[in-house]
């Protein structure tokens, strides 16, 4: 099966956190930026939700996925990282405060999913990974997405 | 980039969700078989949340995913359907109450992710496709993923 | 095993609702007096919070627990009603919306729990039954408990 | 005690909430305008959440704080009313599901709050009035405000 | 009034949190073994919240009540215990973070609630106490019931 | 613009609140205590919910607008703190917990705010402030208001 990112800025953001910065095909990542879309790709775990957020934050600044100093775009990318946090926790966004961690491949997508100029940046955040008790193997897997404009 | 189904249920059932019934390769849904999984997809759209919930849990009943008449697993699914409802909606379960609509290409996948014949069955519900107003593309992507052991 | 009411107001409010107006042993109703609380029993069965919450308003109303045209006692009971709603409903304080239905035997205790005559009246609302899908048997037990100074 | 627009937008929009299109004093409108600050304010009330947002939505497109066509705007802004319902109902985003009503007088204001311009325009949605039973004076005084970049 | 333990799974456990090790009669407990149900019953204390749930985990392990190393109880056991601490939470299943404590009474029960054998077992975790101020006397009760097939 | 205090108690709070200490007009705090209203007025700011709330609850002590050693006070006040929360955080009631901080400026109001005597008093909390990411600059503004009867 051929897959190929196309305008769909969440579902490649999926795709890209799915398969992780190891697994992912060199193919799909030319293909990605030839459509005009900046992104990164990263792995985070720990039981503080907050390690998460900054982990995801540092590698979108990093990769200059987004402006390292303008508070807009800083905006924009934390809500989506919190709306993708959602999906992963399902109910309270806390992980160490109930006795759970998360291990996650994570990915940042900047780009424009609509034909209309006028609809501008958007940015996606997916992340897939596992959730569980901080014992190995007692996990199951999580995904969440998060979209904004940006 | 050939991408194959492994053990990893809710990966499987997410990939199932984002190509959806028609997208999907035969070859993947026929290795997913081999593998021992059970699953149906469908499509399935409104601006009330119950039937998000009714048309995934038909689905799962027609196709054999789960049993008809034993609750224990009508009980694992629902929570496995909220769970991923969770990542969709982003905060508050609802749809049409705070004015949104969904249109969903979903999974329903069951079999056996962990070794440990002890671990037994797991079912996996993933969600993918578009939330937003009720108007013509004012809408953007959203996903949603539930794990339970049935 | 013998039960009988002490200053315990949520205690007792349970066990009002988890034997109902039915099961409950009349000597434990007539001590409950004798410590000079207020109380009333009820069922009430939905799909729809508000006719819930309406229910176990009407009957506080009806048997004097609260007085009917102060909006401070009304306002009391609401959120006693609404907190004790979070633990049947456990997240999303929905039923019909997502797909479920509740059957509820339920009390409303007013009195004095604690020693101090400062802390003044408290109120109780407590809820015992099933939640489940709108089918029967496919449910199970469900309870909540609420507790407001009024 | 003379109360003057600045850059706060959030400040602003709250003020334009709080005295309502009848109790507002005319200079200070002068004064948010020659700020460059678009806006509007009006009146909603409904047992229904997607009611509201639909009213506040027209007024902001009726009175051009938002492109009518743009769904980027269109998403600043129902994100900006999901986040100041929250302040109104204060944890579940419900309202005659759990038997309650609102009366809100509201204001979109739009603008740049930041000295920098790489801040762009931001939009803030305040809302102010009351909630409680669907009875005359059986209420309390509600608020809320939501700020997002657009 | 003599309270004899039946089927119900949720109302056995919520007897035996709220009479808690001290205080339950021992015919009780006889009467529930006799019906096949394997339970513990702890107390536990704590401004944070993985306390609770690791406290109630480990009793339940400790006393055979789920399996020590099969994920699978774990995972329902651990949806039983967050979903009970919704009902003592009410709303954001947090303690310290918002300055407040508990002190809890907790059971959890293992059996089969109903009559059909393909139901199999469920599992009820019932948490009784109180809630409250990090101060001597400035709490009320709290109750909270969770209950999930394992 | 002359603003003057009127029986709307959420409606004066909030305006202290958008003053704060340092800009509120002596006017208006002379009008508010001839009017009968009991209040204070405070800055706190913090990653920490708790010492949020632990501020507001100190200064509203401090100053007499609850009693010291009545429970039922600072039950009152603590809901009306955790209403006014829900306002500031827009989902979650967290702030370092998912990386962000708030400085807010905050009021405690008590009096009567309606005709009728048996409503009595009530209690009122406004914020006003910024939240945002631990880094200056890097934040909006917020505001939250709950009321309780006391």
């Amino acid at each position: 099966m051929d897959v190929k990112p196309d305008h769909r800025i969440g579902k490649n953001a999926m795709h890209l956190a799915l398969f992780g910065p190891d697994e992912v095909n060199q193919e799909y990542i030319k293909d990605l930026r030839i459509q005009g879309f900046v992104f990164c790709q990263g792995k985070t775990g720990s039981m503080e939700t907050n390690k998460i957020v900054a982990a995801i934050e540092t590698a979108a600044k990093r990769n200059g996925v987004i402006e390292n100093d303008v508070y807009r775009e800083t905006h924009a990318l934390y809500h989506a990282i919190m709306e993708a946090l959602h999906g992963v926790t399902r109910g309270q966004v806390l992980l160490g405060t109930v006795l759970r961690s998360v291990g996650l491949s994570f990915s940042v997508v900047r780009g424009k999913p609509y034909q209309s100029d006028a609809e501008g940046e958007w940015i996606a955040v997916a992340l897939y990974g596992t959730i569980g008790a901080p014992v190995k193997g007692a996990e199951h897997e999580a995904i969440g997405l998060g979209i904004n404009h940006i």
